[in-house]
């Protein structure tokens, strides 16, 4: 094989906000596998929050990414070369390869796709990490019962969106929390929240006040910052907030609590949580999430970037919540774009 | 009886921190039980934070005083005349009757002392309401493990020092942070923690990182503000906070968590808790606290101010900590004072 393979490698350590020039392209042979290793063609490499936290030196939730290094991310892909007794070329797999267009694997980590009919890229999404991230937090920490109220913020994202159709198929009245008119009204009209607060166009806090006519009794919090704080305002007391995402404070800007005091008068549980911390529950939570997602019960959206030379720029327009659902980049042209696939939402991009 | 009946009524809504002004003396006649009822003199009052939440205008962990009315307290005191079944005269009770001499009661959450053998005032502290507070939070939220590293803030006080000697008995490596050289002797020498951190004496930080050299895996919060932020730097991942307290926040002072972050990576259970909310748990957790101080496991030391008109300024006192131990106030002078009751530690003032 001939063709180069193209890298994204983490080129410096963000000072504050993360730039393009923070990540270089490199172009390097592309490896061949050994004896019980696989080489995949990825074609879809998912775009998430957490990567950001990789990029810093301190201690994020994993090991950071270092300098030269390839930057980390979940993949869909396609085996074409193997010497590897459980993959066979052609395989679709889904694994953590990368941003880059080729990878060899040694089979740790990578598993075939677990259900050929739903579109590959929904397990990177609403049946992947995201959706199992959104689970997660909701079951195992919001646990919302019939007839609460609950509140989740990112509504319109990966994460958020799952959370909040899990919160509805629970029988909870479901408030999302989004940036923009096209988000809200996406978050009501397709996926069946009660209500959604846009926090851009005033302020949230009158908004969430008569959202949230009983209160707050679980809190899906995917942003942290003020928007945790206005929550704080609205809480019942034995509220639940799972903490999953502080987008605002990655790029390290201060994201302080300021209503402590509501924490300890409304009994509130607060923690954080990461979804690798459990991945002895991630094959039920997959098996379910896919289940919903099939019988259109979990609806989602993608945001799809062309090509691997696109992924920074589509990672940092993420930070800044420019994409609308889950952000793909489609690193194969081979593969169909998803705007093909039965039973999806249009593509944006 | 012709004897009077002083009162302490909340007389204005403190703005910021507390005055001796907000509280007003009364004079009135000693109330006279109807049928199905009983007249208290109250012996000892115990003196608590949470009162000063009570004497805010807004929400509070429960119904806020009202201008005018007797504040709330915890008491013991001796039935003087009863006209109620289940108690008679000379029954020592313990109840919730306020910051006066007398109070009639009609029998509604009053109970007499559950073991005579014990120091009557150990029902306002380790074996009552504080010490209560510290058995919830620890086994409720802190649940610790044998070698685990538990920290408590205002680690001499009524709550704190329940806390870590709870810990200590659980097999844990127990740390106090509290105020001054003769508090946090007093912690390591006499309760038996492994160390205290004297946070008048430098920065809290530096201290508390030599004393958890494994990290933090609980830390039981009786005061927010820094130092939950510190002691967040330092947290273990997994790491559970019962918020019990926020003494430096009553007053209205911005206590805002900082470290938002640290709640994230370290997948940090924050959680407030009210004593009262679980009173199905009370007499389990007074009887295990009866017997380990009945049998030396658990120590305790009071703080008492002699007569009513000494409770304003001792409760303001406590606030800015300056008691040592469990602040009571001996209201009546027919019972014995402290000193003379057997296994007690000094009494202050």
């Amino acid at each position: 094989m001939s063709i180069a393979n193209l890298q994204v490698v983490l080129a410096s350590r963000p000072a504050g906000k993360a730039a393009e020039s923070d990540f270089r392209f490199v172009e390097a042979p592309v490896p061949q596998p050994r004896e019980g290793e696989l080489l995949v063609r990825v074609d879809w490499l998912s775009l998430d929050p957490y990567m950001r936290g990789r990029m810093n030196e301190g201690k994020s939730y994993a090991a950071r990414v270092e300098l030269g290094e390839v930057m980390v991310g979940g993949t869909v892909g396609t085996v074409i070369a193997s010497r590897h007794g459980r993959f066979a070329e052609g395989d679709k797999v889904l694994g953590t390869l990368g941003w880059q267009r080729y990878a060899v694997s040694d089979g740790k980590g990578l598993v075939k796709l677990p259900d050929p009919r739903l579109p590959e890229t929904v397990w990177l999404g609403a049946a992947g990490m995201p959706g199992i991230t959104a689970w997660m937090g909701l079951t195992q920490i919001g646990t919302p019962a019939p007839g609460e109220t609950v509140v989740v913020s990112a509504a319109s994202g990966a994460v958020g969106s799952v959370a909040g159709q899990l919160a509805r198929i629970a029988g909870c009245r479901v408030v999302g929390i989004a940036g923009g008119a096209a988000k809200c009204g996406y978050v009501v009209a397709e996926l069946g929240f009660d209500a959604c607060v846009d926090y851009k166009a005033g302020p949230v806090d009158a908004a969430l006040k008569a959202a949230v006519p009983s209160g707050i009794d679980v809190y899906f919090d995917n942003v942290g910052g003020e928007i945790l704080d206005a929550v704080l305002r609205r809480v019942n007391p034995g509220a639940r907030v799972p903490l999953c995402g502080l987008i605002a404070g990655y790029d390290g800007a201060e994201l302080a609590i300021r209503n402590v005091y509501s924490l300890l008068v409304n009994r509130v549980r607060l923690q954080g949580f990461i979804v690798t911390d459990r991945m002895d529950l991630w094959p039920g939570a997959m098996k379910e999430l896919a289940g919903h997602v099939a019988s259109g019960r979990i609806k989602y959206r993608e945001t799809v970037a062309q090509g691997l030379e696109a992924a920074p720029r589509a990672f940092l327009g993420m930070l800044r919540g420019e994409n609308f659902g889950k952000q793909l980049v489609r690193v194969s042209d081979t593969v169909p774009d998803t705007a093909n696939q039965a039973g999806k939402t249009p593509v944006e991009r």
